[in-house]
C-alpha cells in the first residue's frame, strides 16, 4: 500500500447567478453538474484521458444518480467538491461526492453518488477497458 | 374508496436542442427539470396552489433526488412524465416518476424519485400545513 | 403572391421553475433557448428536416444573436414566440422573434434576432443548399 | 488620467460538459452566462457590492444583449473573458466583452455587449445611485 496513490480530489466552483432560482438558492439539478466537474478532475488526476477512452469505442454514461441535499447553496458561494471512487465493477464505476461551502467553518451542502456505465457505439453495455479498470481499482482501494 | 381520486398525472415535454450534450443524448441533469414539471402538474391537478403554500410561510425544497437512467433521450423526442406520490410524512412528501419516450411502442427512459421537505423562512423544517397533508395522503392512497 | 405561403409561426412554452433566478424573473440567457424553439417549429412547418440538411454535410450555427428585453417573464407564465425570417443571404439566414406573455391583454416580453451561418464539417462557411435557400426566400417574401 | 484606474478585467472559465450540445460545440446561450461572470468580476474589482446596490432598492436587469460568435468553443477549453465598460448613461450601463480561447496562440471566440438598466422594486426605471454612476464613469474613461 502506497500513500502516493490518489484516493480523493477536491475541486472548487463559484456559484453563478444563472444557477440560482427564485427561492434564492441554487436550483437542485445543478449539483449534478458540479459532481461531473468533480469526477472529471478526478479522472484527469488519475491520468485518464476521456477522449482516449472514446477512441477505444467506449463511452461512459450516467446510469444512476443520487443526491442528498443538506444545506442550500447560494449565489457567490465558493463550493468544494470532494470526489472519490466508491465501487468498481466490470462494466461500471461509482463515484461519491461531498459538497461543502468553503468558509472558515465549512458547511456540508450535499452528498451524492453517480454510477457510470460503459457502453459501445450501439448503446450496448461493455466491459471497461482493462487498463481503466485497473486504474479505478487502485484509486478505490489505495493499494496496487 | 373512489376512482375519482387523482392518483397519477401525465405531462409531456419535447426535448430541446439545448438539453443535448456532445454525446448526442440529453444531458442527465435535465431529467430533474422534467421531474419538476411532472410534480408541478400533479400539484396543479390536486388544486394545490404553490404560491398559496408560500403565503403560509412554507417552502418545499428538494432534500433527496434519485434517478435511474435506462435509455438515453435524444433531441426532438417527445417525453412523457408519469407522476405519483410514493410517500407522505408529516414534514415531507416523496414523488415518484416514470419517464417514457412517446412512440407507438413507448420506451422507458428513466425512473426517478424526489423528496420535498417543508421549511420555514429561516430554513428550519416544519410540519406540512394540515390541508396539504390531507390532500397528499388522499392522492397517495386513493381513499378519502 | 399567395396567402398559402408560410410567413410566420407561433410557438408556446410554459416558464419552468429552473428558468427563474433569484431576482424572481426568468434568467435572460433562456430567451435564446425559446428563440431556438421558435425557429425549429418554423423550419418544421416549412418542411425543412434539419437532419436531412446535416446529411448534405451542412450545419447551421448561430453567428449572431441580439435580444431586447422589455418586460421580465416570470415562473409559470405562458410565453408565445412569433417567428419569421428577416433576411436571407447565400450563406446565412436571419430569424426574427417577438416574445409575448399570453394573457387576455398580451404583454411584449422581448424582441430578438439570430443569424445562422452554413458551415461544413471543417467549420468553413458554405453556400446554403439551393432548395433550402429557395424555401427560406419564399418564406421571407411570401411570393414564389 | 491615472494608470491605476481599473479599465478592464479578465476572468477565466473551463468549459463544462453540460455546456456542450450535440453539434459538439458550446450551446450559444451559455456565452451570456460567461459574460455575466465577466461583469460580476469587473464590478467586484471596482468595489461595487451588488448586494449593497440592492439594499438601496435598485436592481440591475439586462435590457439588451448582443453576441457575435466567431469560433465555436469546445468541451474543456479554457475561456478568458475580457470585460470593460462601453457606455454609461444616467439609468443604464453597457458592458463589452471579448471571449478568447486560452492557448499559446489565443483564438477569439466571440465579442458581446450587454446593457443593464436600473429599476426599482416596482419595475420602473430609475437613476443609477450617484456613487455607482461615478465609479462606472471613471472605469469607462480612465480619468477621475
Amino acid at each position: 500500500m502506497s500513500d502516493a496513490v490518489l484516493r480523493k480530489t477536491s475541486s472548487e466552483v463559484r456559484v453563478r447567478y444563472s444557477e440560482t432560482d427564485q427561492m434564492g438558492f441554487v436550483y437542485h439539478a445543478h449539483y449534478l453538474v458540479w459532481c461531473e466537474i468533480g469526477r472529471t478532475d478526478f479522472m484527469r488526476e488519475l491520468g485518464v484521458v476521456y477522449a482516449e477512452v472514446e477512441r477505444q469505442g467506449i463511452r461512459l454514461v450516467v446510469s444512476d444518480a443520487h443526491v442528498r441535499f443538506r444545506t442550500p447553496a447560494r449565489y457567490d458561494d465558493l463550493v468544494r467538491i470532494d470526489t472519490h471512487i466508491e465501487r468498481v465493477q466490470s462494466r461500471a464505476v461509482t463515484f461519491a461526492y461531498e459538497l461543502l461551502r468553503v468558509t472558515d467553518d465549512p458547511v456540508r451542502l450535499a452528498t451524492a453518488s453517480t454510477t457510470l456505465l460503459a457502453i459501445d457505439e450501439h448503446g450496448s453495455t461493455r466491459m471497461l477497458p482493462p487498463d481503466l479498470l485497473a486504474v479505478f481499482r487502485v484509486a478505490r482501494t489505495g493499494s496496487q
